[in-house]
């Protein structure tokens, strides 16, 4: 059997001022590390050994992944860091307030920003101080893979080349992998192995810090999928998750 | 010009115990973590930019470099671990105390197996639980790659493949790279930089989470090494660690 487990990054400080963030590079909470090294604990307790890690470029679901690691006495494991990882962009609404902003544009445009499929919210200009080209992590990126703005199927797309070439392809001599990354570029793979529409996928809340495990047979087929742990505390972080932009 | 940072790892929880460590997996202590990140808030105050990071299979090692990243703002860096940087092999002693050890077999022989170039501690069996045979991270060695217990020419040995296929070859394509490891693994790289004699090296000690730079010429021709930081606090560091296993 092959298992893939998906994990939401902690909470971040913007998370809980309830900023959107986007890529931002804003560190975990207190809170958030413990919710993560409780994840690392949790897959140790039922057993879980991932041979390889995937994350992204930002540091909440790096250190999300290291407390893991360390829950689950596996810091050696191979990580492999990637752009293409990263959060949707919110482009010029990166660090608004999530209530403020739905207050000021009213709620409408504010979900239509968060969870429309193919809006995306104002951009920003390539050559002001929060452009990713002004960051020398994202120096490997040409200007048209800049990402100033993202609707989800933005995001999507540049996501879909590395998980294809990376990460299903780790399962050609692995037997199970972890991916640490965001509430949306993790949509992107749910959508893909779950055959979600697009009107699906905009509703399904990822709670953070919540291994989301997928099983496989030896060919890759899905058999099935479950969050673990407090399936009651899973559904009222999805909820939390699903009422940030409410006035 | 081209800048090779070299750290040992922090404290951890065995050196304050005075307990020998070799590749027992043993944790930095809190004040481990803490002297990691001020390596790190050091290496960023005085400009350093590291663009690749190479650590060993050992926690206290790749949570020394996880601090240093996160004080310098640069989770993001690629990190490859390797078993081939980890800690000398002290064999069946691990886990003893250094000062009892001296007391039992007295500080010469202490000395041979902690500081003479080829004479090696008694070694482990291959399938006693501590044998790192049984430890699944180390399922890729072959068993003649698996150390029972090692001189500091044998570390030297299983290190240089790695320095020179990995390490140098960085330098093709970066000009700044960290390298986080353990007090004899980095003796068989300062050793190879500096042309130290077997006698020159086994004197030679490396004191806990502060970077040592070697800068190089563009053709790699070594220019000049020096620590960074209070060179007091760092002759007392080298002092400290020259003195562990006297009576």
């Amino acid at each position: 059997m092959k298992k893939l487990i998906l994990v939401r990054h902690g909470e971040s400080a913007w998370n809980k001022l309830n900023l959107f963030t986007g890529w931002t590079d804003v560190d975990l909470t207190e809170n958030g590390i413990k919710e993560a090294y409780e994840a690392g604990k949790l897959l140790k307790q039922e057993g879980y050994r991932p041979e390889v890690c995937f994350t992204s470029y930002l540091k909440r679901a790096i250190k999300t992944l290291n407390q893991i690691l360390d829950a689950m006495d596996m810091d050696y494991l191979p990580v492999e860091k990637s752009w293409r990882l990263n959060e949707k962009s919110y482009g010029a609404i990166q660090g608004l307030n999530k209530a403020d902003t739905a207050a000021k544009y009213g709620d409408e445009q504010v979900l239509l920003w968060r969870r429309s499929f193919d809006v995306q919210p104002p951009a920003l200009k390539m050559d002001e101080e929060r452009s990713p080209r002004m960051d020398p992590r994202y120096a490997e990126l040409s200007d048209a893979e800049i990402p100033l703005t993202e609707s989800l199927k933005d995001t999507i797309a540049r996501l879909m080349p590395y998980y294809k070439e990376h990460i299903l392809k780790a399962f050609e001599t692995h037997n199970e992998v972890i991916v640490v990354a965001h509430g949306n570029s993790l949509r992107g793979i749910v959508k893909e192995l779950r055959g979600m529409s697009n009107e699906e996928i905009i509703k399904f809340n990822i709670p953070t810090a919540t291994p989301y495990v997928f099983e496989f047979d030896d060919a890759m087929n899905l058999q099935k999928h479950f969050f673990l742990g407090d399936q009651e505390e899973i559904a009222r972080k999805m909820n939390s998750v699903a009422n940030q932009a409410k006035k």
